[in-house]
């Protein structure tokens, strides 16, 4: 199970398909390994990168059942965010039946009032029981939902099962101060910080006081090493390995593309089988792949993982 | 099948949900006789306003199951719209398959430029396949995305498979205008033209030259009124009863209570047995539905429908 | 001055033009003079209403220096929002040392959280000097911005300026129950609510407890009597002079082409020379002229007001 | 005057406050000297970066007067976006005969469609007056406002005087390499690009066939290295040297704080005596000044022009 002093790093995986477009299982698998081997605490699973909101029940679960079959006991979690408390209620207990370690929350974007959103959170964990450790997931950029630290605060107050903030607010580095300190001052509970936003201030946000990452970037050594050397606090050595990261890790958290140049880099290394998008999706043109091949030979010059 | 020339009154229908959330299966029925009590020519299931987006597939296709039963051979349109193609085409085939006359689908609310809209629908058309009739529903309020006349146009050129548009832009009137003299200089091939937004401008709609209604509001007796009037000339008999309907009708066209106000409508009038909405949604408060009372009250001083 | 007991009707004046788009300043005086005659207890220019984004400061000073000169002591309310505090705070000190009443301020629409709104009041009554008695402007559909009860609450307990709310948000009525209901337990001062929306729901917000209309219908009259048999618990002869105009009301109330449709009606009426708006704005169509052509001669049926 | 052919670095430059909010004259002076001794070609005022909307008309004349008379005959582009074209037209046209190169125009973000924005600079242009050069700034991410390359090519087709593309659409090179196909295929007259976006992607939009930067990133120095190096085809040299910055030129790209940050490092280089930003705007905290100074010492490792 998750829980609040959860630390390290958990990769968004996205959702292998074949090139109809259908669910590609053998590469969940195949993915799922691949993350074990470059270094990942856990796997966070059904998210928006996950394009899960373009998936039917059956594959949800199904992706959910392979994924954990693999996991050999570490922390899956699962995002089942839903425009319906239904659909979210069946998919986070059909979830955690089968093994997961927590649910993965965001807020629907027509919330817009602290209140709104507190009450959102209330209905849910109501919905899905209140005994399920949930991850809220705070991403503006994706969802148009501004959550201030003390609406955060309230929702950790008032849900007990409330586990991690998955933070990818941008810009976001005083907000994950303004958390610690009101844990510092006794005002709010510990819960785990783990950092999304395509781990572009990850260095930065782990001196603030993160627990770690939990993005898709498609280097997860990368997140790795930063995490690490952080916790341990050698700043400048993480700092380092993240600098020769950034031009890379730049191009791959474009908006509307992103997906499509990650999915790219995973096939390359041999993570997924296709980097098919479920339709409706953007496709990469040949220049795009001709950037992202020239950064990658230029990353491995520093980073031989980058080699492929 | 519905066709190029239909006329007269669609109700957009709800979903009837019992008190615990679950389907309510015996409204389905009772609901759907209502409607063709009250006049109605045909039926739109799953659209916006059947809280479609917190369904289960399984759920919709047994709605869609239990109208057409019911519908002894009228034309009932199926809501496809889906944040992917899998369940776009699913639901649509299974649908047709199931005896539905179209479906409609409306744009995802992402799309911003005249060509990603265009793009849209032949991506989406290729998938469910170009022999099903489909609805282009044109509802910004709703969608956020803003179609032109011309979009409209490019959409019907490129899609023989284009029947009709469900018209619901604000404001809206010279919009119709556009279109019917397009048809008129031979630019445009003729669709149906039937009319949303809550009927708000019904009857002006009518006067450019629209070819009926396709809202929910809860009286489908005045949309029957209203068109056929319309469509018999008698323009100021049309407006006459619309303006009885109008203090009423403009409650109903509430954002975010809408819904609710018109479920404790049908409710009254026996059309459903709860007024019911799926979580996470609005609640009606007491002085609410009092308005409601008092509207309803005042209203069946003109039409004796209304005195419930 | 402006007071937390002002009750009434405040037109919401537009800022006539020349067909060179230029200030029309005989208009001015003239429309100002409609108002009086009309009914109106006082005016709020400069409003979103008033193009006030696209008149030049000297040109919005000359407008205040106007009315205030043909008002005869009534209250002249005047908007003052703009994008910077500078410009706002010297529009609000020279429209005051003009005689004005009162101040109106709606948030800039990047606002989002509660303590956003909050903190931007603050620091606008700083700016603007916390003698200067303001209007809180509360309009969702032209902000984008999401003010709940509590934050208007927080608002008015922080600011002893604050005199009055302009309410028009939709739907609204709960908005203003929630207010009046804290004003009798004690929980929140009594401020003076004016309603706005074009006065969509003027009778029913009447109702509720609002103490009258502050909106640009181009009939005063109607929110008058309206205004006028509400406060004397006549709820039902208050309900049927608002149905007469409902149909046109309703027409001028669109968004897009709402002032539009209004400045048409005003220069029908003799209140403005021309019906311009300054560029960039919509122009009315001949089809929509006839609409509100027919609309006012059906309505001059009832109220021989609008025999024009 | 700004041509077609326009190649090299414009800065955006902000506007220079006095402690109290009132505009800093000296500092005006002191800026445009900083901006030509770091080696820019021109430079760009009254822009989004600018808190232009927060200016007075008198106090932007002053910048515009202030720059020129210190420009020494380099190009001075002003922006001139504004709500109404009565103020564009002024501004514009005021700023042209006190020596302006060209102006620049952003869409208001209220524009959806194709025809919307097309028409809106066909307006804005007639109002300005043909003969003044333009830019076209393309900045999805400020205004909301999606521009196709389609309607791009219109804009450019329909209007002679668009001289130059303010590029800074996310994701964009694509944009860029169609724009500059249709040239080579002759489908499009030739513009000149200069790249925005804080030059988060300056050194692969130069491969693409853009002809410099004009941002405001708080070192004008490494844009000029990058476009100079990428113009002489050295494009590992000008990705080198864009490296070694991107820590701190994505940390100065942050929305909502960015501009602060870029304040705060110009006062840092003795740009400009004080950081102020025109209420309302946001502060720093004390962390994010240490994340600054941080990232500025790091750069000063390979770049001894951060060592401030």
């Amino acid at each position: 199970m998750l829980s609040t002093d959860t630390k390290g790093v958990f990769a968004i995986a996205p959702t292998p398909f074949l090139p109809d477009g259908s669910l590609d299982e053998a590469s969940v698998d195949q993915m799922t390994e691949f993350y074990w081997k470059a270094g990942a605490d856990g796997l966070t699973i059904l998210g928006i990168m996950g394009e899960a909101q373009k998936l039917e029940p059956e594959e949800s679960m199904q992706i959910v059942r392979q994924v954990i079959a693999k996991a050999d006991g570490r922390p899956i979690v699962v995002g089942v965010s839903a425009p319906g408390f239904a659909a979210m209620k069946r998919l986070a207990n059909e979830a955690m039946e089968a093994g997961a370690a927590a649910v993965m929350i965001a807020p629907p974007s027509a919330l817009r009032t602290d209140d709104q959103i507190v009450g959102y959170y209330a209905q849910a964990i109501a919905q899905i029981g209140r005994d399920i450790p949930f991850v809220l997931q705070d991403h503006p950029q994706a969802t148009g939902v501004q959550i201030t630290p003390m609406v955060i605060r309230r929702i950790v107050d008032d849900n007990p099962s409330c586990v991690m903030l998955k933070h990818e607010d941008w810009p976001g580095l005083d907000k994950v101060s303004q958390l610690r300190d009101w844990e510092d001052s006794g005002d709010l509970r510990h819960i785990s910080i783990l950092c999304g936003n395509g781990a572009l201030f990850l260095e930065l946000e782990m001196q603030r006081g993160a627990d770690g990452a939990m993005t898709g970037y498609a280097f997860p050594e990368m997140l790795r090493d930063v995490v690490d050397r952080s916790l341990a606090g050698d700043l400048d050595g993480a700092q380092d390995i993240f600098d020769t990261h950034l031009p890379l890790l730049r191009y791959e958290q474009q908006p509307v593309i992103g997906l499509s140049v990650r999915k790219y880099i995973l096939k390359k290394r041999g993570a997924i089988a296709h980097d098919t998008l479920r339709t409706p999706g953007p496709k990469l043109t040949d220049r795009t792949r001709a950037d992202v091949d020239r950064l990658l030979m230029r990353l491995a010059k520093f980073d031989p993982r980058a080699a492929i």
